[in-house]
């Protein structure tokens, strides 16, 4: 992590970081089979650091909005000493089809990891919360995180404070909406979202055998 | 535009652009205080296009959903020939606080342009739409675009393929979201995701003497 912050992702090579490490090259390939399997790594580490990170919020909040704005709050605390290589590493991460971004099918574990915490989220709050959007609004609440995620990336205010207030704003936002979700007559909507995001960015499909869908096509029906 | 799609926008001088138009660096300093107010004229330029590509659908179509998708479809054709700048140009825009984003001061009038195109797909089309939420479902579907706009420039499918069939698709979504909005208990979600969008993308806010609002603070209360 301190090469690619101190070089940038794309000037850094397996062999500096091996060198770096103390390891020989090949050994440095036999644990990791690219620099983009380290930023899986990476991924995964600030995803189980987040997990044990929001206990005590998930273990003792019932309220949905509180619960949601800790969660989010614990995001932006775990991802703080990175925030420098984000805004360097963001052109990388942001193409969908690149194995290093969030919906990408190498990315599964730790988005899997993420979208675990918003069904918690959600389950142990006292918020009602209709069976059949119980699949569905997880996904929707890790992918308003990225969008947080996104706004804390070229976040340049003291201590990313604008990053803390779009966090407890979202918050609030998806509990709002969570709420509306009672009325029937919303649902069809919320599923079209999801099958919006589903159909087009390719990780979000449940991974089948050989990785990603190809095409983001929609059933022909 | 030739030679930010040859060199990359960071690698093009002022000297360069000159040298290619044929006049002195004055003489172009004269007319662009930098790249950046090139980027603005380019801006401009794809506003005003596709101001006029979407003439015959505005004129014929009384459908929403028709008008939407019609609006989107030309925008896709008329920024086909950028794709590859695009990608490459991506993460100067997509910094908020650029004056290459579409989100900034500096891209106003490209943003007014394109926001007025959505002021008139919703006012031209036979759809109800609640008064409250007139000045505003414009703005959101502008912003809906500028979703799509982000998953062109990644969308390496032959032809943008992908794309065209996101903006069928959005375009369905958009218009049962606008049907909804006749239902009272919704409109303040509505307004709440409006507002947010509107207290942290620095120039979605009206545009104030000294341009952007320097912060993303919401109102005290």
């Amino acid at each position: 992590m301190r090469l690619f912050q101190e070089r940038g992702y794309d000037k850094t090579t397996m062999r500096a970081i091996a060198k770096e490490a103390g390891v020989s090259v090949g050994n440095a390939y036999y644990y990791f089979a690219g620099k983009e399997h380290l930023i899986q790594g990476f991924y995964d580490r600030i995803a189980a650091e987040h997990q044990a990170a929001v206990r005590p919020v998930l273990d003792q909040e019932t309220d949905l909005e509180a619960r949601l704005a800790g969660v989010l709050r614990c995001w932006l605390d775990i991802a703080a000493p990175y925030h420098e290589f984000a805004a360097q590493f963001f052109k990388n991460a942001a193409d969908p089809d690149s194995p290093l971004s969030p919906f990408s099918a190498e990315s599964e574990h730790a988005r899997e990891a993420a979208i675990s915490v918003h069904r918690e989220v959600l389950s142990g709050s006292k918020s009602k919360v209709p069976e059949e959007l119980r699949e569905i609004l997880p996904e929707l609440m890790w992918l308003s995180q990225m969008g947080l995620v996104l706004y804390w990336v070229f976040d340049r205010s003291p201590d990313r404070a604008r990053s803390y207030r779009l966090a407890v704003r979202g918050a609030r936002l998806t509990t709002r909406g969570v709420a509306l979700a009672r009325f029937r007559v919303l649902r069809p909507l919320v599923r079209e979202v999801h099958e919006l995001f589903t159909d087009f960015l390719p990780g979000m499909t449940r991974t089948e055998p050989g990785g990603a869908k190809p095409d983001g096509e929609p059933d022909p029906a």
